[in-house]
């Protein structure tokens, strides 16, 4: 297996960052199965081919049934809004294909699991876009995990702080419906800590959380426009119908504790996706808003030069590093896509499932479910109660 | 006024850290009065005399009733084990001697509310140790905050992270015993969050905690010495009585969400008690291991030149400073305890409260238990049904 | 003009680097002539083919001269070895082709202005690889200065440290042999921060510097390769004849002072291209291996909360960065080179000289070489010597 | 011997920075003689009664040659101006008096090796304040290179950078003039980077620098005060006659290259004395804003957490630190005096010379005046050359 031909759906912010994986991949990751851009779907047949001609895309199509329909394809990629991926979904492994979905996987757990389901019966390969996992920075944490060399895990601190809707003039765009994005700062943002500890400290066992939404009104935007739309002061408004921040603690199956929050009302962090790991040998830190570092701790340090190591992961002891570039030498947040995609693409040439798949999907979603079932009920959730 | 005698009660790591702000209050503050070291307190009269000698008291008493007896004495300062602060409080008040008395005020919320009752019938001043406040970094957060420079307030994450007792061969110190501590790190570390997130943010209106003893059995010290034990892997072994950890979540009385943890099990972190608040104009970072400094951030910088600023506190436009040195001249952890001293002392003077007084070591308790209480029943506790 | 084709000449680390900068710049890049990857051209045919296949050309030639003679290529971009770059530039300039060079233009000044004259008579457009002034943050240094926000400059501080050759058995590779690489650090890296403070603050008046060679001997390697080179222990030895290290002072032609280093001998430096600028009204610092950020300090702040600001130079408000991700999104060092090509297919479209030029090639290498006159002879040296 | 009765000539900065040593030395560290402050000296009978009753000391003198004359005084601390440095020493060696003199040591190089010789000639023990060698972080970075924990060093780099004069309206107080201060920021800031040099890597071995005085006429105040008199805008201009930045570059004996740099025009550096030092088996950095903090790096760290290691000096671990607080609880820069007069009242009590004494003030004084004379001559100038 040499080439695995794609059709993708979507073709806004994450169907940018996928195109720029795709087009990647071959130059830096020769060792893996090439993706073949075959064909790009959306609904704007405008914007569709101004983003086909400029990502590079073989084709287009403006119905995403038809990509599926196509024989030429093996692998779909959904990265169309939240809202969609169910039904994609089915519909991509009835027919047999492969499928890269973004996260969330679903907008509730139940689609999740459906969708989980119809992959694993349709015997296709799957994968779910928890792209964090694979900066080289987070790839060493996970081994420095594994190796025992934190010890056993006390503490898991997460955060994902943003700031893009502090102003209170900020539009009432898509991301801020619940009935497009499923979520607020929780699904959004919050998606991607709890992925991050299930990959770093194990599964969840119980949870307790609290939300707010600062500001409930907004200005109503002439046109949706994601993340950049420009709001209008005589504007009428309409009701923000999701979270603007989360917080919630957690009990952890192997005993750690944890504290994960998610806001978008954090002036000063564009996009602080941290966190920390404190275990019985040392203790891990990391930011993504410096993604090609890691901050390391070991207890048995000689005692007089004890203290967090502030680690460039650009070196060849790093996962991914040396097909890039000479120590010292960053890359940026795009690779943590191409890396996601080696994955990929090498579980493909080896027929195994990749990792995160929509196992992963679906046990996330279930874990923002617990904490939303926690918020509502003000009580204790245990993750068991869900499933 | 231009003197107040002191009698001084516990020569330990708290009374060497009072007897050091007592020395130094009067070259670098001579605007208020002069505390005069009249006389320590302790137990032991070998150690109480060493005690006496190295840190300058005039004078020695081995029974405190018989301090708080002389009548050369205004002020008692009580630095004993939390379990004798409540009984000395309650004399010193009856005697009417001002006190100032180390957090916590005392084992529980009741016998809290019994000292600041005591100590408001008896008309006394009193002043609670709750010295983080001071650092000039944390009086500028507090001037900003006051002056609406970061705005209606958003989230509280406050963090107090230690790591000396991480191996599981440190042995079983009265700080890891419930009767003589009354708490863990809960109470230790955890009650400097809360005064400073009241401090800063306003009350508290409720809350949701967990908690957790990671090492259960310790080894059984020959002698009790605070923090600096040695461990004997052949001693027998006691069960730990606290919490190793405690996190919450808190809803403030004006809207912002909170998050606190205290751990002591947090490896690299000798003494992290960092906060950020985020609102609706900027955000402020401290981290108790750079006391010096304090990041802030402003949503109203010019577009391009955005970002955290990071402030050495140490200029005249800054509390205490001028009585210090030349910017940039650092000060250490040992002066919050002066500038608290600064403040009893102005109060004095004034014939005023000092801020903060008892009335701040109970609130903190109530949080303290409001949170003791959410961990025993499994849900949220407001804090009004602990008054 | 929409398209501009390109031969390439060189595919090691510098090819690969340029490669991945012409499959970018279209899909991010739009607004500016695409350029197309005619043909790659080594002389070692199995390694250029993987090159070409790897990389995307669509041709390969082992001869440049072939390459040049080709009548479908408007622009030869030289990554050879920099003993080539003469040769190679001289006749593109002859056949007309428009030329992007990596810096060192040449091994010497009197090369380096043989191929800026013969260009500027060939009337052809010429860049060169100054690649650091293309990062955002960097960007916006130079925007501070020209709008005159930081003032009259007073002091720039330049250093660019590595450690890759601290073993005294990292091999004798080609950067170590003066006949190849021309220098040492001072030509490979110091030229880097030459540039920069070219760019940032103006022309060099005057210098003197200092230079060492730590490790004189080093085993000889079988292949030579680069960074990449193992040692081997019983290799026979040979005489490292370039600098591990090169200091100098400076004066502005502005009447700045200037102080720059270049050492592959600092161990923990991976890739340390920084640099400080401090002016009457603030000051600017970067770090290459935090390449996304600037710390910025501006005397003006509210005296209360001045401090150095770290800037993500990631917002829309920033260079480039709107045709990448939304802010707190990094990208990585590869696209300084990216932007670097921006500048040069918009001369292109323009119809002007791109900037950084060979004129800007010249000017750094009169000032590396007056460097190495005031070691030679241990005196002070005015760049005006040299031309 | 349990007492050093001390006299001590000056009350401003320093004499505060002194007087607080004295009163925390015996409380922090009671294994040593025991400093009595038996009188301070001043000119001013009024400013020197209140600085005496402010800093504790028992008597006042309003002439040093009657302090001198005492015979209940033992050591003589001078901290007057450093015009009158040598005419006091010189009376105290001659009177048999022990001498703690604050850098620099003399206006010259010929006067300090006459108060050396007469310190030696007298038989007295003589200490020159170098305070910053004594922050636990740079005793630390003395063990590290001690111990060969760094390996054989390749660069030093220090810094000194205030920007307390870059206002040209800030007025010109005597620092600022060559005939009172003797020096200006190469004298001032640049010896204490000197000594530090020195303590670290070792003896000086030739030198060439530049300065530079950017602001050439300012305000005349109406009364000389330190560092803080406030400008007058109408006031008359006057010459600065000082340097306002001096950097040098530096061979050492020991094979090191050295690069220096002092400035008072550095916008956001209230006090940045920092260094860095290059190894063959590692690196550390040092910044005096970050008092407590040394930066350190191991070339045998294991390949994939090799990181510049943050380590805070105040573990049980680090020199002076048990005799203050737990872990993690910091120091301010005043007590490098503190440590400073341990070492000085140890030395005494062991009848051998302190360190670093009159020697280590007279060398630097050679490579201050090395780096005056080679900026005079624009040329290299050995050290040698000066003695």
């Amino acid at each position: 297996m040499s080439k695995i031909r794609v059709g993708m759906i979507g073709y806004k912010f994450m169907g940018k960052a996928h195109s720029n994986a795709y087009r990647a991949l071959p130059m830096f990751f020769p060792d893996v199965p090439k993706p073949e851009m075959k064909a790009i779907c959306g609904r704007d047949p405008e914007g569709l081919e101004q983003a086909r001609a400029q990502f590079g895309w073989e084709s287009a199509e403006t119905d995403w049934r038809d990509l599926i329909a196509r024989d030429d394809i093996d692998l779909i990629d959904i990265n169309a809004p939240s809202d969609a991926h169910k039904e994609i979904a089915l519909a991509a492994a009835a027919a047999g294909k492969h499928i890269f979905c973004e996260k969330p996987l679903a907008l509730n757990l139940a689609d999740s699991v459906e969708m989980l389901e119809a992959a694993e019966n349709a015997g296709i390969k799957h994968l779910v876009g928890f792209n964090y996992r694979f900066a080289p920075a987070v790839q060493l944490a996970k081994k420095l995990i594994a190796e025992g060399r934190i010890g056993k895990i006390y503490h898991f601190r997460g955060l994902f702080l943003q700031d893009f809707i502090v102003d209170p003039e900020f539009p009432l765009v898509w991301r801020l419906q619940k009935e497009i994005a499923g979520s607020g700062s929780h699904g959004d943002l919050g998606a991607h800590v709890i992925d991050m500890a299930r990959f770093l400290v194990g599964e969840f066992q119980e949870v307790i959380g609290m939300s707010e939404t600062f500001i409930k009104e907004r200005p109503i935007p002439s046109a949706m426009t994601g993340l950049s739309a420009k709001g209008d002061k005589d504007a009428p408004r309409g009701p923000v119908t999701v979270d603007d921040a989360t917080l919630f603690l957690a009990r952890f199956a192997g005993g750690a504790l944890g504290s994960i929050e998610a806001t978008r009302f954090a002036p000063g962090h564009r996009c602080t996706n941290s966190f920390e790991i404190n275990g019985s040998k040392g203790s891990i830190k990391f930011d993504f808003e410096r993604v090609n570092e890691l901050q390391v701790y070991f207890t048995d340090d000689a005692p007089d030069v004890q203290g967090f190591r502030r680690v460039l992961a650009t070196d060849p002891a790093h996962a991914y590093s040396e097909a890039w570039w000479p120590p010292g030498h960053t890359i940026g947040y795009e690779h943590t896509f191409t890396h996601e995609l080696h994955e990929l693409m090498l579980a493909l040439s080896e027929d195994r499932q990749p990792v995160p798949n929509f196992h992963d999907g679906v046990a996330c979603q279930a874990v923002l479910e617990a904490v939303d079932k926690s918020i509502e009920e003000r009580r204790w959730v245990s993750i068991s109660e869900l499933r």
